[in-house]
């Protein structure tokens, strides 16, 4: 894609200072841009860049002074940080909608229905029975299940996998390497001390405006539905398990894991590596620090626990820096002992 | 699937108890039971949820009192757990078995043998010289490389990957995205800082009765085999490396890592985020902990560690309990040395 | 592949002891190899399985003076360890060496260009306008997006994918189920508790000879490039985020998490499970303990750091070691107490 600063000043309400028939095919930053490449300025700590930038446009702010003469063209706007903003939505959403029909060979299923406006990738697959909305794009080597349901407008990368039974809201995105509905880790210990699985046969529920990272796994429910609030986004490499529901706008940060059955409220922020354990409930706005390891329930919304398990963040932090100092603590002691 | 009550009742040996034409196509449990479902009551803690539910039929205990109307069809059985465990088996039984015969294109590489009742969906990939068991199902998008050996009635789910001369046990259950026979992690340093790659030769032997959870890695042995014994079970986000052992019977939770050469007993449970270091050995029925860091061998059966570094998980416990009042510690250890 | 001891000796620049037309078809331990299995004995710890094993040639050096008769030809070269060494990268690189041409159905887009002497596995996808080197090996069911460079002699296992704009060295490895280039985890609250997605329009940038494990997830950039900078080896199942720069030869193990613009120096550690926080540095030559959790810049080079949060591991260790006797600490003080 390739627009003149023209077209671009036009988009924006902007003006011009320059040749306005230079072409420009990507974003960048300020400090990295090249030739071909828009930036901004914004923040004024970047302004000596401004002098010295390879861009070939810089959006720049109505009244900003320069003090210096400017290689590339400028695009005056009231807000650069705002402007750009629009610029990298069009550019994201652009790359997408530019995909759209059927690369074959691609395997739709009996009684499978999909809207207008789709993306099919080659090589992948579409069981039976599916209803899947508009302007959804399914990438390269997705397999989705018999019975899946799909919203409008939703994205799904390059060999994401959605099981049988599987339900997808609008506006969601998938990234590539993702599961959903895989079999519930539940198996009977018999009496010879081996294990018999129980049969997992409900099934992964997503809201709209849902995001699932790359190669995150969600595995279906024993019965009913393991939930994924509306708006919530779920980082790479994260586990969620059987039955497990999570609120609304709950942010899970990589390589996080959920075990069975635990729920989480709405508008919750779980950092990287951290684990829940099964069967307890966390409080609406709980933010749970990155390595926890969450053991009890929190019933107080707006709690911050840190620690392995998990505890007040502020007293894990106290606890931490005394735990820093435990030999010296040790041996001050010894010597007391010694002294009484 | 669609079945009548009657038929139900007939499989399990009940009696029905209303309109034994009643349609059913679905398990739910009885709080959350809609119309076409078939729920049960065992637990009396629910028995509100009888008069209540929206199930077109219940399965109930012979000697159930009514203390209201039912709308449900009722199926009076001696113990409706069990009943209902045996419907669920049966249920996904079934659909796993309904899947039968090759959906084209799927490829097959020379010389390798597929046993009968087996299914290949589209886009599965065979390598050659492979020897495939009877009623294998093998999902789209399935990478088998060559040289690989699959026993009896396995499941391999959409999109795993097994790596040439992988060798998997009858009744396995291989989940979407799993990787079998990835290159161990093994790396030379040379004397410029430089890593050179040490070849990884080996392949990885999975026992009968394994289950292998979605997006989990099992590396290759260096030379020889990484080995997951008989009727153990690993669940999602697992990593195993090269050269590990895994014995009969052992359970591995989501998100584990085993290091390289390490060898787990029969009737191990390594709960979830804990990691066991290279090139030790935890007896028959260790328990590992949750986020525990193993860092030596453990030789005395039935040993359960926590921590990390794990160590005895009472001790563990104390030792936490005590870490969470450190600063008091601290103070009190601070008045103490003022008074001498 | 299938040799004769004569061959090999040949190869090796070896003298036979015994039948040298005896036929060998796999590489072996002593101690457990088999009829067909060429081993090696390089430790004299392993001396007395050269006169049991079953293997079908064994290389051993010049100067070794038997005690025993052995059933085994074997290849007598002066130092057995290289030799077998060498054979195993033989070994390894025929084996990939022995994948060429195109296995179809295998995708291609409209001005992709890829070099002689490739593979391109049944199922496997190339975008539009990608640049692909020469003896590349692109495994099936491997997705590339549109616009991407790889250099040549890289191999990319089956399944992996790489979205549009990556940019992948030559000489390097990408395993089964990685994916590099998804979203960076950007979203920007906003004022009624939703998230807004930040478009991350950047890509992932691989130097030459990196190594990449299998299902592992490397987000692109925000703007510019997510890099890895060559010869650095990446284990499994790790999660690199947007913007994160790994310097040269450094080597991260399996299920370590590296979070949002991170720069890793050169020849550093990351052992399994760590984690290391968003913006911060850490020096050349850093290595960070197992399940450690960095949150900090790291200044001083061949610092190593250990715990969560981590900090000097002597000093965590020493931390530690009291850490596990904190209740009879505490039951000391309290008798002190008593005393005073």
């Amino acid at each position: 894609m390739e627009f003149t600063v023209q077209q671009i000043a036009d988009l924006l309400q902007g003006s011009v200072e320059g040749d306005n028939t230079v072409k420009v095919s990507t974003l960048a930053k300020i400090e990295e841009a090249q030739a071909g490449a828009l930036a901004f300025l914004s923040n004024s700590k970047y302004e000596p860049f401004l002098y010295t930038s390879g861009a070939s446009a810089v959006i720049v702010a109505e009244k900003l002074e320069l003090k210096k003469p400017v290689a590339a063209t400028l695009i005056r706007v009231e807000d650069p940080y705002t402007s750009f903003s629009v610029l990298l939505h069009y550019y994201q959403t652009a790359l997408i909608a530019s995909k759209v029909g059927v690369e074959e060979p691609a395997f739709i299923g009996a009684g499978s229905q999909i809207g207008d406006g789709h993306y099919r990738g080659a090589f992948s697959y579409i069981g039976q029975n599916c209803t899947i909305g508009e302007n959804v794009r399914i990438f390269p080597q997705v397999y989705i299940g018999d019975s899946v349901k799909i919203g409008d407008n939703t994205t799904i990368f390059a060999g994401a996998k959605l099981y049988t039974n599987t339900v997808v809201g609008s506006n969601c995105t998938i990234h590539a390497g993702a599961v959903l509905g895989s079999d519930g880790f539940g198996f009977a210990p018999q009496p010879d001390g081996s294990y018999k699985a129980i049969p997992q046969i409900g099934n992964v529920v997503l809201g709209d405006d849902v995001s699932i990272g790359a190669n995150t796994t969600i595995d279906c429910a024993t019965m009913g539905a393991t939930l994924i609030g509306q708006g919530s986004k779920i980082d790479n490499l994260v586990q969620v398990a059987h039955n497990v529901e999570v609120g609304k706008h709950t942010v899970i940060a990589a390589q996080a894991g959920i075990s069975g059955s635990a729920k989480l409220g709405n508008n919750c922020v779980i950092a990287g590596q951290a684990g829940i354990v099964g069967h307890i409930s966390l409080a609406d706005k709980t933010t749970v620090g990155a390595q926890s390891g969450v053991s009890k329930t929190v019933k107080e919304p707006g709690t911050i626990i840190q620690g392995s398990p998990a505890f007040d963040y502020k007293q894990n932090l106290r606890a931490m820096t005394v735990f820093r100092k435990l030999p010296e603590l040790q041996r001050e002691l010894e010597l007391l002992k010694e002294k009484v």
